[in-house]
């Protein structure tokens, strides 16, 4: 068996997936994510080690994949992580390079040089639905990562786009409110400060402030999405609204980018997409509208498959060369 | 020398170049665009025998690209022709081969069969500039045409941005104002209603109702972007200040497009681009302070260069094979 070692390096945790061709998990480890350099780079030699060990003998290593939380350039350096600034800036695929192939020599048959790839963890559970999820087989498709913020990952007839400098789909940083609030970015009005996690829990925590939203609060007093997802499902009809005004902006970047894209199939994953019924299902019924004008085309929204393993996967897709 | 012929198809002209393999113009010629279906195949017909009757002998005739207005889908059915609803619905290039065919064999030597393809007109134009222009070698760029809409036509990693139906580039749908301005495509807040020429008189209209901009207005009583574009030439400040809040909107969809795909070169193409000093310019330096927190991305903004062959020129590439 041919199999590919995808890494999803998150700020809290590093999950390791050995995948075969058709994106079957062969076996998974875990990790914490250290919060310094040299610690990241042993426990994901760890974390690789304990992946291997779990292989049988006959699997041929084909490459590592890392999915990092941050912008990966075509050479490899990361930039601008927002959950690990233990790694910012380095080439990590390249200095890791020698410590896991050295424990995958030392664990199990290696056919000539396993190649170690970096790319963005977005693009990596994009890539992973694309080869192996709601996408797979679809030539033009995208994926809408909706959690803190939105992330993206699109193909174009059958290929991943990364972009001149590795940094495309970045959706979330479409601007769809000429104006609009201020994001983290340092520009205005991009779509995920009105149809994320993070933008739901704002709305809410400005109706709040406005004497409304009784009782949608967690039990340590904040207030996050789940929260307003909860309290719609129970009937609380500001909920069920506050949730309708972020799906209407949720349908109007699917626009945006069905109009510049034209995919075939939105395959929406993150947390936010567990919320199908208060969220989702409003999102497509607004979309539609909103497209009605616009003739003959047609996009199917599918909920995600892989869950919280596709960027794994999707690193493991990456790394045998799939999507390119 | 192998050649193939491009046909830009116009609401008022049909122009057609015999193009070789590194863009430059053999022959061309014009006919005027009759508004019913079969005049429109004539007059197709009758510009490629003329097209063809001055080129050599020595010409190998690859196949023949057609620009169109409207949508064109993967199977080269057009639809929603904005000025030629001749030709609404119908498989253009299948009905015309047969007579091209014949016209291309009684003129000159065809090895093979010459391909006949089909594809929207502002693609086209992006596909001349891309292969020919100043995009030509780079492997991911976007074409925007700015004139009374906004067309694009993409490029990544070396390959147009079809899309899934054939609908991609149709950058000027993408809403960047939620709510905003009512749009032809039954949507609001288009970014072709901010940016474009015919958003820009729309600005001049509203300013010359509220009693300013006095003296921006044609001989003929109408009020045009040229209008607004001479009076910001000849120093009048409210009209600069008009292209400068159009250039503004202009740079957010630059911005939007930056994130989403990643190109490393814009080519702005259209009768708007001629306006460099009082309007791309601005665009530019809005552009450039909107992106100053996007970090290492780095996008360079050039004018187009093929003019007003661009899409006969791109409909020829795209006919060679090219850039697929």
């Amino acid at each position: 068996v041919r199999a590919a070692i995808g890494i999803d390096v998150g700020g809290t945790k590093l999950l390791a997936c050995a995948v075969d061709e058709r994106g079957r998990v062969l076996s998974e480890a875990y990790e914490a994510s250290p919060q310094h350099r040299d610690g990241l780079i042993d426990a994901l030699e760890t974390v690789t080690i304990a992946v291997l060990a779990d292989l049988s003998d006959a699997v041929e290593l084909i490459g590592v994949g890392l999915g990092l939380p941050g912008l990966v350039d075509r050479d490899g350096v990361l930039h601008e992580t927002a959950n690990l600034h233990a790694i910012d800036e380095t080439t990590i695929a390249a200095e890791l390079e020698p410590r896991v192939l050295a424990a995958c020599e030392s664990t199990l048959r290696v056919e000539g040089r396993p190649s170690i790839i970096a790319e963005n963890d977005a693009t990596c559970a994009a890539a992973g639905e694309l080869a192996f999820g709601e996408a797979s087989g679809i030539p033009d498709a995208a994926v809408i990562t909706l959690g803190t913020g939105i992330g993206g990952g699109l193909i174009a007839d059958g290929r991943i786009v990364f972009g001149g400098q590795g940094f495309a789909g970045e959706v979330g940083h479409m601007v769809v409110v000429a104006d609009g609030e201020p994001c983290g970015c340092g520009g205005r009005g991009c779509w995920e400060q009105y149809a994320s996690g993070s933008a739901i829990a704002r709305f809410a925590r400005e109706a709040i402030a406005a004497g409304g939203l009784a009782g949608v609060v967690g039990e340590d007093g904040t207030v996050r999405a789940e929260h307003v997802v909860a309290a719609a499902r129970a009937g609380d009809r500001e909920a069920v609204a506050l949730l309708d005004t972020a799906s209407r902006y949720l349908a109007i970047g699917l626009s945006n980018l069905a109009e510049i894209l034209d995919p075939t199939v939105f395959v929406i994953s993150g947390g936010l997409s567990d919320a199908e019924d208060v969220f989702l299902t409003p999102a497509i019924a607004h979309f539609g509208a909103q497209r009605r004008g616009a003739g003959p085309r047609a996009v199917e929204v599918r909920r995600a498959s892989l869950g919280s393993r596709a960027g794994a996967i999707g690193a493991g897709a990456l790394a045998f060369g799939l999507l390119r």
